[in-house]
C-alpha cells in the first residue's frame, strides 16, 4: 500500500470516528435537555449549571482515562464539551473583571468553557453587583497571586454582599526573559522580584550561569529599570511588561516549575452541594480578648480539619477588630466540618460560611 | 418515578454516553498517532498540521449536523479536538503579537485550540522572525480591522519575508456603551467613531432615542473626552477603553450585527493545499505606465474571479511604485485561478503568490 493510500485508509478511520463523535455530542445535549426540563417541572428554582456535578465528572474523566490522550487535555475537552451542553439549554452570562484580555477573562473560560457568555465589567464591585442584582448568573474574580498575595478588595467585598463562593479557578503564572539585547548570550545582569528569581532559579542556572542577578522589589520594577539599561541586562517579569516598556521577549515560560499561580474565584447565589473534593471558606470575627484567635481555630485542629489559608483584614467597624477569612478543606454538609464550624461559630462575634466548593479540578 | 430519581436515570444514561465519547476521543488519537507515522516514514518533511484537511472536517461537522448542538458550538468541539490529538502527536508552538491577553491571543486560540502551545512576543516583524527561524511552527498577526483599516506594517512585511499565509482568523469586535453615570437612563449624549455610531444604530434606537449623538475622530478619542465630562455623556468604545478612562460599562454587546469583525493571518513555510473553499493573497508591482492597473485586473474580471480586497503600499523603492495586495477567491492550484495568475504575472513587475489557504470556517 502506497503512503498515499495508507494515510487516506486512517483518514476514513478519523472521519468515522467523528461520524460517532458528533452523534453522541448530540445525544448528550438532548439528555441535559432532559434534565433541565426534569428540573423546570419540578417547579424549584433551577439550578442548571451544578459546579459539584461538573467537578466530579472531569475527576472521573481524568481517573478512568486510558490515554493516549493526557488525562489533562481529556478533560479539558469535557469541560468544553459540558460548557456546549449548558449553552444549548440556557446561555450562563457570566461578569468578569474586565477588560477583555485581562487575566480574570481567561480564568472565567477556563472555568465556564467557550460556550458561556462572558461580560466584562470596569470592577470587583461591579463583578458583585452585576450577580447580585441577576445581570449575570455568575461573577469571576482574582483573589489571591502567588506573587503579589491577596487581592484584598475582593474578600472585603464579601462582608456586605449576600453572594456565595461557588468555586474557584486557578491560572499558571509564566515568567519571561526580557531585554534590550536581540540574543540571550548579550544578557550579563537579570533584575526580578527575589521570587521570581527563586522560581526560575534552575533555568537561569543552565542558560545564563555567567549572569549576576539583582533582586528589586517588583518584576515591573526591573522591566522599567531594563528597559533604560543596555543590551547586558534583562528583567524577568509577564509578557504584558515588555510591551509596556518597549522590550523584546528573549525567552518565554522561563519558571522551573508549573506550580506558580493565580487564584480566582467564582461568585454566586448557589449553595453548591458536595463533589467529593472540596473547600470551604469562612468570614469569623472573634470577640477582642487574648488567645481569641487560638481558641477559634482549636475546634479544626481538634478535628483534623486542615487549614489551607487564613488572613486577617481590619472590620471597619472599629479599631483592633479584625474579621478573619478561612479556607479549610472539607464541605459544610461533612459532618466532621459541621461540628467543627459548630464549634467555631460559638466562639466568634461574627460567623458567615462564604461558600463550600469543589477543589479546582485543572 | 420521582423528580430524584429521573434525575438520576438521565444522568446515568450521560454519564454512559461521557464514557463512549471518552473511548472515541482516545481512539481518535491513536489514529492520528498512526497519520503521523505514515508520515514520518515517507521520509519527507511532515506536515502534522494540515489547515486545509481541518477546514474540510469543520464544514464537514457543520453541514451534517443534526442538532440539538447548534453548527458553530459542535465545530468549536471539534476544533478543540482536533487541537488535542495534534497536540498528543507535537504540540504545535505558535508565536503571536504579544502580549498576553491581546485579541492576537485569541484569534490564535481560536484557531489552533487550546492545546496549542502559544507565545507571545512583542512586534509583529518578531512573529515573522519566530517563524523564520522555525522557533515556531506558526505565527499569528493582526492583518485588517473594520473600524482602524489595514494593519500596514503586516502587509510591508511580506514583502521582504519568505513566509507563506497559510490560514486566516476573524473575530467579532464588540462595542460597549461607556460613561461616568451609573444608570443608562442620565445618558444624554453619545460620542463615538461615525462607524461605530452606525453599527449601533439600532441598540441606540431602543435604548437612547432621545440621546443626541457626536461622531467624533475615534472610538478611543470619544472615551477619553466622555471620561472628562459629566453623567450625561457616554461613549462607544471597546471595554479596554473603561479601564484605561476608568469609565463604568453601561452596557455590553450593543452592536446590531455580529458582522463586525477583526482579521487575522497565520503565517507559515508551508504550502497548503485545496479545501474546497479557499482564498488566494497576492503581491503585485506594476510597471509605472497608465492604465497598468486596470490591464493588470482585467484577467481575473475576464475569469469571473472575485477580488474580495485590494491595499497599495509605496513600494519604498523608488516613487509613484507601488506594491498592491490583492486578496482573490480561490485556491492558486484551481485550473481557472492558475490560468488567471499566470496572466497577471505576464503584467506585473513583480508577482507573488504570498498563499492559497482555506477561508475561515467559524
Amino acid at each position: 500500500m502506497s503512503e498515499k493510500q495508507a494515510l487516506q485508509a486512517v483518514r476514513e478511520q478519523i472521519d468515522k470516528v467523528d461520524k460517532q463523535l458528533q452523534s453522541l455530542l448530540n445525544e448528550r445535549t438532548a439528555l441535559a435537555h432532559q434534565v433541565a426540563e426534569i428540573k423546570q417541572q419540578s417547579g424549584e428554582q433551577a439550578d442548571f449549571y451544578r459546579p459539584e456535578r461538573e467537578a466530579m465528572i472531569l475527576r472521573q474523566v481524568m481517573e478512568r482515562n486510558t490515554g493516549p490522550l493526557s488525562d489533562k487535555e481529556m478533560a479539558r475537552l469535557f469541560r468544553e464539551i459540558m460548557s456546549a451542553c449548558l449553552a444549548a439549554e440556557k446561555p450562563l452570562r457570566i461578569a468578569y473583571l474586565g477588560p477583555e484580555g485581562s487575566f480574570t477573562q481567561a480564568a472565567a473560560l477556563k472555568h465556564f468553557g467557550g460556550s458561556a457568555e462572558l461580560h466584562p465589567v470596569s470592577t470587583i464591585a461591579n463583578v458583585f453587583s452585576a450577580v447580585e442584582t441577576e445581570y449575570a448568573c455568575y461573577g469571576v474574580v482574582p483573589v489571591e497571586n502567588s506573587t503579589e498575595g491577596m487581592v484584598n478588595h475582593t474578600l472585603d467585598r464579601f462582608v456586605s454582599s449576600p453572594l456565595k463562593i461557588n468555586g474557584e479557578v486557578t491560572l499558571p503564572i509564566h515568567h519571561y526573559l526580557l531585554s534590550n539585547a536581540s540574543q540571550l548570550s548579550d544578557v550579563k545582569k537579570v533584575y526580578a522580584h527575589p521570587q521570581a528569581l527563586a522560581q526560575c532559579r534552575q533555568w537561569l542556572g543552565d542558560q545564563l550561569a555567567q549572569a549576576e542577578l539583582f533582586p528589586l522589589d517588583s518584576n515591573s520594577e526591573a522591566a522599567k529599570r531594563v528597559a533604560e539599561m543596555g543590551e547586558d541586562s534583562a528583567a524577568i517579569a509577564a509578557s504584558t511588561a515588555a510591551e509596556i516598556y518597549g522590550l523584546k521577549v528573549l525567552a518565554s515560560n522561563i519558571e522551573d516549575e508549573a506550580g506558580n499561580t493565580t487564584r480566582f474565584l467564582v461568585i454566586g447565589n448557589q449553595n453548591v452541594g458536595p463533589s467529593g473534593v472540596d473547600k470551604t471558606a469562612l468570614l469569623v470575627s472573634t470577640k477582642n480578648k487574648p488567645g481569641a484567635l487560638q481558641n477559634l481555630l482549636k475546634p479544626l485542629a481538634d478535628k483534623g480539619i486542615s487549614m489551607s489559608r487564613i488572613e486577617s483584614r481590619p472590620s471597619r467597624k472599629g479599631i483592633w477588630e479584625y474579621v478573619f477569612f478561612i479556607d479549610i478543606d472539607g464541605h459544610c454538609q461533612d459532618p466532621i466540618v459541621a461540628s467543627a464550624l459548630k464549634e467555631l461559630e460559638s466562639e466568634s462575634s461574627v460567623f458567615r460560611v462564604l461558600g463550600s466548593y469543589p477543589k479546582a479540578v485543572l
